[in-house]
C-alpha cells in the first residue's frame, strides 16, 4: 500500500471527523493519560486494514502501539481479538470511529470476496474487482479485494486499456478502435475489448485483442465464445455475477470474473473496540 | 453542500480514477467531439446526488451541460431516465464511472434512510444517521441521508457532545464527565450522554443532560426510561435499529432514533449511463 | 491546541519571513554551528504562546531544545526570563522574528484578558471572545484569551447558533428563524438569539432560545433584562465593552461578557530575544 | 497586491471562520435569496483593504458584486459609506466577519502610518514598516502601511541582507561579516548594518555597508552619526519611535525611519456593515 | 496533455521565479498597461510547447491572448515568428522568461527527436523516449518527444513492467522474475524483459515476455537476437544510441529504439520575445 | 539548500516516476528485503546533487543509508564510486532512475562551469549563471552551479532589479525607469541596468545604476565601456558567452560574466548504479 497515499486519506477522514477537537474527550482525559483496548470482531470474516487502522492511531500519537493479532487475509470467529492498542486516551477515543469505519468496510469487502473465491477454489478462475469503488478509497477498496484472494483488475482508466460500446461506437468499429488505441499507447499495453455477441467476439479475436471482456453473456453462451476464442485471447466474464452463479460463469471456462458487487454494495462487518481495564 | 468540499472530494475522485489520462477514450475521441447521454436507473429506489454527479462533469468540462429530471430524494421506478448531459466524448466517458460510483452510493443510502422513515412516518420519532460513514464521504454520505428524509446527527467529534462509557469511566461518573464537558465547552454546547441502565438514566436527569442515548436498551427498557425521563431531557434510541424493529423503537416513545446500518452497508442502487444516439 | 494546525500556520509565517533563505544569517554561520538564547520580558504582562514558539524553532531545527521557564498564563515582571532555546545559529536567528511576533501577540491577548478578568473577579461571570480575530490565527488568538483566563466563545459559524438582526429579518420574527434553526440543526445544538429590545428578550425567552445574548444595552437595561428572563435562558452582554465598564455589566447579573476588544486591537507585550555567550 | 496569495490567505480565514457552514445562515436564509448592503465606517480613519473585502465574498459568490466608494489610503470621517455590496444573502452574512475583520486590521494600520507620516510631511524622511507583522499576515500589514502614506521596508529575510548584533558577534567583526555577506550573495544585493556606537558606524562607513541602520540611540547622538556618515550611506533610525518622538528622530537627519508598532499593536478601526431595505 | 497537471508544474514555474513579484516591471507598467509581442525562433528547429507557453500568459492574465502561427511540431527556420501574444505588460514581461524556459527546452526535445527519426524514416522502427526526464518535467519531456515524432514509451514505474538485472537476481531468473510479476499484476500488463546475452534471450522467449529489451548489444548482435526471437515477441534496443549508429540499430531489424539522450541532454533552440511598437 | 523545498520537488519526481506503485519491483522483493549498492561515475566530471541524490531514498526509507564518498563540487575521474547505499531493495530499485536523473543533471550543470571558471581562474572575475533554468529546478539548477565554482545571480524576478529594454521603453528613459524603481522598492535593493550602445551606458552611469549589464557587446567594446564606467558601478557581461570566448570577455574587464548556457543546455554526466553482491 502506498503510505502516503494512506496518510493523505486517513488525515481526510481524521478531519472530517475530529475537526478542530474532539470537544467530549478532550474535556474528560489529560493529554498525558494513557489507555489499552482491543479491537474485536462481533462476528465471523476475514479482516483486512488492520495497517490502515494501525496508522490511524499513529498518526494522532506517535507512541502508540498497535499489535496484529492476525494478519490481513485471515479468517476469524466472533468474539475474536484482532489487535491490541496502546495509546493516549486522547488518540484512542478520538481515533476510534475513523479506525473501526475503516477496518469494517476493508473486512467486509474481504469477507465477501473470499465466500465468492471459495465457491470457484478448485476451478482455474481468478476472481478480479471492478473500479465500481467508493470515491476517494479504491486503493483501500482494492487491498480488501486481494487480501480477501481477489486479483485486482486495472487500477483506473490511465493503465490499461478497455475498449467498451461507446468506443467502438465513436471508433467505428472494433478494429478501428483497437488501431486507435495501439496508435496511441505503443506496445507497452494490453488492449482488452467488451464484447456482447459472437460477431465482436470475432472481430476482437481477429484485430488481436489481448483479453475479451463477454459482458452479460449467460454462461451457456460464454461457453461457445471462449471455445471460439480458443486461447487466442485471454477471457474475462463481466456482468450481474454474484455468489449465487459465479460457479456457472467458471465452469463456462473463463480465466478471470470481475465483480462489482465485491465493492459497489459492501455489508461491514461489525468490529468493535473494547478498552482494557 | 459544502461545493469547496465536494470540489476537493470529486477531484481526489477523478485523481484516483483517471491519473494521467483515460488512454481508452483519449484514444478513440478528438478533444472536441461531443457526446449527449443519459442517466437511467435500472432499478426503483430513492435518488440523491445529482449535484455532484453534475459537478463531476463540469469538472471535466467546463461546457458541459447537466440537466436534471428529477430532484434529489424524489422516489423513482426502474427505467426512469434521471438525468440528461452534453458534453465533450472525453469529459463524458472518462467522468462515467465516478459519477455512477457516487449517484449509486448516494441513492442506496436515500433509498434505506426512506424505507425506514416510512415504517415510521406516523409517529413523531426522527430518523438520523451517525458516525460510521465511508471514510472521507462523511458530507455525502449525511447528505444523502437528509435526501431520504432523515436527519442528520452531529457531523464528527467537534461539532456537539456525546458522552460515552469510556468518558464516563474515565471522569469516574456521568456528574463529573458532565461537569467537565460544561467547563471545557461553555454554555453553547448542547450535552448528550450514553447510558445502558436505569441508574444511569437517572444520573444523566439529575446532572443535567440536554440529551439522553438510550444504547443497546430493548423497546420495553426504553419505553421505561423515557416515561422516566418526562422531557426533562430529548430522548434518543440507538443500536441494532433495522427496518424490521425500527416501528417497536419508536413506538416506545423516544425522540429520536439513530442508526448506523444506513451509511456502514450500503446496497448501491443501479443506475447507469447511455449515450444518446 | 491542534498541532497539525499549529504546524500549517507556523510554516506559513516561517515561509513568508524567511522564503528561499535568510541571506544574512547563511552567509555568517555555518549550518553546524550552535547557540543558546534566552526570551525575556521587556515590561509585565501574561504570558501566551510558549508552545507555539517552541515549535517554530523545532521545526527549523528538529533538535532544538527549547526549555519554558513559566507556564502559559503565567504573570510576568518585566526582566523575567522565561525560556532558554538552544538551536542551530541558523534555527535561532531565522526563527527569531516569527517566535517573537506570535509570543507578543498571544500575550498581548493574555494580558489584556487577564486585566478584564480581575475586574470581575469576584463574581459570578465568565469572560468571553468574539469571531474578531486576526484573519488566519484565530486558534491562536483563541488559546491566548483562555490562558489569560477567559473562554472560548464558538469558534465559527459552523460549531454554534447565533441569530442576529439580519436571520431575523429575514426569517420574518425570531420565532420563525428560531424555528427554521431548529429544523435545520435537529436537537444537537443549543440557539442563541442576538436582541436590543425587551420586547425582542420577550420574545427570544418564549420560542426557548437556549443563550439571549444583550447587544448595546446599557447596563441598567441589562438588570431589568437578567431579571425578566429569569434564569429561563443563559444570558451574554455584548457591545462597547471595556476594561473600565466591564464591572458595570457584570453587576447587571448577566452569566457571560463577550468583548471583541480583547483580540481586534491587541497591544503587543514586548518580548527579546538574546544570545547567551 | 499577489492576488494568488490573497486567495489563499482568505480561503484559510473563511475556513476557520465557516467550516462545515454558517449552520445560522443557512437555515435562515435560501441558497437563492440576495441581499445588498452597505460598509459604514463608525469612527474616522484611513481606509485600507477594500480590494481584500471585495474578494471575500466574490470567493463565497462569483456573482457578489462590490462597488467601493472611496479608495485604500483615503482619510474618511465617522458615517461615511465606504462600498456598496450586492451578493447572496448566504455570501453576505457568512462572509461579513472575515471581511470586516481584515478591513479593520487594515485600516487600522494604515490610520496610524498615516498618523506618524502626518507628524513628517514637510521633512525629506520616509516611514517605514518592519517583520514586526502577524503571523501569516505579512503580505496584508504591509500593504496596509503602504497604503497609509509609508515605504515597504524588505519583506523578509530572504529578500535584503541586515546585518545585526548577533552576525557580527558570530563573523568577529562588522568588516568580516560584511565580507561574508558579500562572497554569499555577491553583488547584487544591498548590505545594511545595524549599529549601536560611533565605533560601529564608524566602521560600517569603512567597509561599504550600503544603508546603516541607528538603533535605539537618541535624536542627538543620531544627528551626529548622520554627519559623520556625510551621504556614504543610506541612514536609518529605528527603535522606540512613536507619533510622539518621531519628528525628533526625522528632524535628525535620517533618510528612513522604521517603526515596528506600526504593525505589531494594531488598533482596529470600527467598521460595520449594514443591510440596505 | 493533463491541464491540472500542466497548471501545477506552471505554477510552480512561475512562483520560483516571480515570488512575491517582479519588483522591477511592477515599479514600471502599470496594471492596466498592455504590451503585443512576437515569440521568434531565433535558430532553425522543431517547435514543441506552444500550449504551455499559452497557459504560462493565461495564468498571469486570464484576459491574455496567444495566437500560434505554427503548430507543435512544426520545423521552422531560424527568424520565424511562432507566435503572437496580447497581455497586460506585467503578465507578458514577467511570465516571458518561464515561457521561454519551457518553450526552448521542448524545442530542443522536438528537434532531437526529429533528427533521430528523420536517419531512420523509410524503416519500420519506432523511436521511443525513456525516463531520464528532467525530475518533475517528465509530462513535457514526453510531450515534446512525441510532437517530435517520436513514441512514448511507459510514463513511470506504475503503468507497464520492465524486469532488469536486478529484478533477475532478485527473483533468481528470468522465469521466477516473470512468474512473480503475472502473480502480482494479473493479465493486464505486458511484461518486458531487459537481456544482455543470446541465452537470456532465448530464456525471455520461453517465459512469454511479451517484449524484449536488448540493452547495450551491438546492431550485429541484435540482428542474430530479433532473428532468433522471430516475432514471438515485441523487440527494442537501448544503450548509447546516438543519431550517428541509429540506423545500424534500426537495420538489425528490431521494433522499437528508445534513446535517453533525447531528454537527458537536452541542447535548449533559442527563441526569444520581441516587443512589437 | 532549502530542504523543504527539496522534499517538494523531490516528492513530485518521485511521484511522476512510482505512481501508484512500482509493479516490477513490488511483484520480486519482498518489503523487508534489503540491497546495498554503489553510485559510479561512468565518465569523468564535477559531481553535484549528492545531498538531493541521499533524501531521495531517504523518503523511500527512513531507515536507508547513504554514504558520500566525495563532496559535491569534487572532480572525479570516470570510474570513480561517488557513494555507497544500503536500503530497502523497494527503495534502491524505485528511487534509482529519480536519484540518477537529478545526478546526472546536477553534475552536468557543475562540470561545464568548472570548465568556464577555468579558463578565467586567474582574472578576477565571477561567473554567474541566470534565470535560464528548468521550469521548477532552478533551486537544484543554481545550486550545481555554485558547485562547479560559479556564483549565483538573483535567484527570481522578486530580489533583485534588472532593467531591459522594454522596461526602458515602457519607462521612456533609463533615468526614468531607474527613478519609478527606486520609489517602488526604497533603499534597499541594488538597481542592474541593462544596456547595448555606448550612450546607455552613460545615461546608466549618471543616474545612479548599481550594476550595469553589457548585452550582446563585443570584448572590444566591452572595453571601452568599463573603462568609461571606471567602477562608478559593478560591470557585468553577458550574451552568446560560451567557453570558447569566456576568456576574451573577461580580460576586457568586466566584474562578472552571465551564462545561460550553463543551464539551458546541459550535457548529463553518466553515472549510474550498481548493486553490490
Amino acid at each position: 500500500m502506498d503510505m502516503a497515499e494512506l496518510d493523505r486519506l486517513l488525515k481526510q477522514a481524521l478531519s472530517e471527523d475530529i475537526g478542530r477537537g474532539d470537544i467530549t474527550t478532550d474535556a474528560v482525559f489529560a493529554p498525558d493519560a494513557r489507555l489499552s483496548a482491543r479491537l474485536k470482531a462481533k462476528e465471523s470474516g476475514c479482516i483486512a486494514g488492520l495497517k490502515a487502522a494501525a496508522r490511524v492511531f499513529e498518526l494522532l500519537d506517535s507512541e502508540s502501539e498497535f499489535n496484529p493479532l492476525v494478519e490481513d487475509g485471515t479468517d476469524v470467529k466472533a468474539g475474536t481479538t484482532i489487535a491490541e492498542i496502546s495509546a493516549s486516551a486522547r488518540a484512542l477515543l478520538s481515533g476510534e470511529r475513523t479506525a473501526l469505519n475503516i477496518l469494517q468496510r476493508m473486512s467486509g469487502i474481504a469477507t465477501a470476496t473470499k465466500q465468492v473465491c471459495k465457491k470457484v477454489e478448485d476451478l482455474p478462475v481468478k476472481i478480479l474487482d471492478t473500479r465500481k469503488t467508493a470515491p476517494g478509497l479504491r486503493m483501500l477498496d482494492k487491498y480488501a479485494v486481494a487480501a480477501g484472494g481477489g486479483q485486482n483488475h486495472r487500477m483506473g482508466l490511465y493503465d490499461a486499456v478497455l475498449i467498451k460500446d461507446n468506443h467502438i461506437a465513436g471508433a467505428g468499429s472494433i478494429a478501428k478502435a483497437v488501431k486507435k488505441v495501439r496508435a496511441h499507447n505503443g506496445e507497452a499495453v494490453k488492449i482488452e475489448v467488451e464484447v456482447k455477441t459472437p460477431e465482436q467476439v470475432r472481430e476482437a479475436v481477429e484485430c488481436g485483442a489481448d483479453i475479451i471482456l463477454l459482458d452479460n453473456i449467460p454462461p451457456g453462451s460464454i461457453r461457445e465464445a471462449v471455445d471460439f476464442i480458443d486461447h487466442r485471447a485471454v477471457t474475462e466474464a463481466s456482468g450481474g455475477v454474484t455468489p449465487d452463479n459465479v460457479r456457472a460463469y467458471a465452469q463456462a471456462g473463463v480465466d478471470m470474473i470481475s465483480i462489482g458487487w465485491l465493492t459497489h454494495s459492501v455489508k461491514a462487518i461489525d468490529i468493535n473496540m473494547e478498552i482494557v481495564k
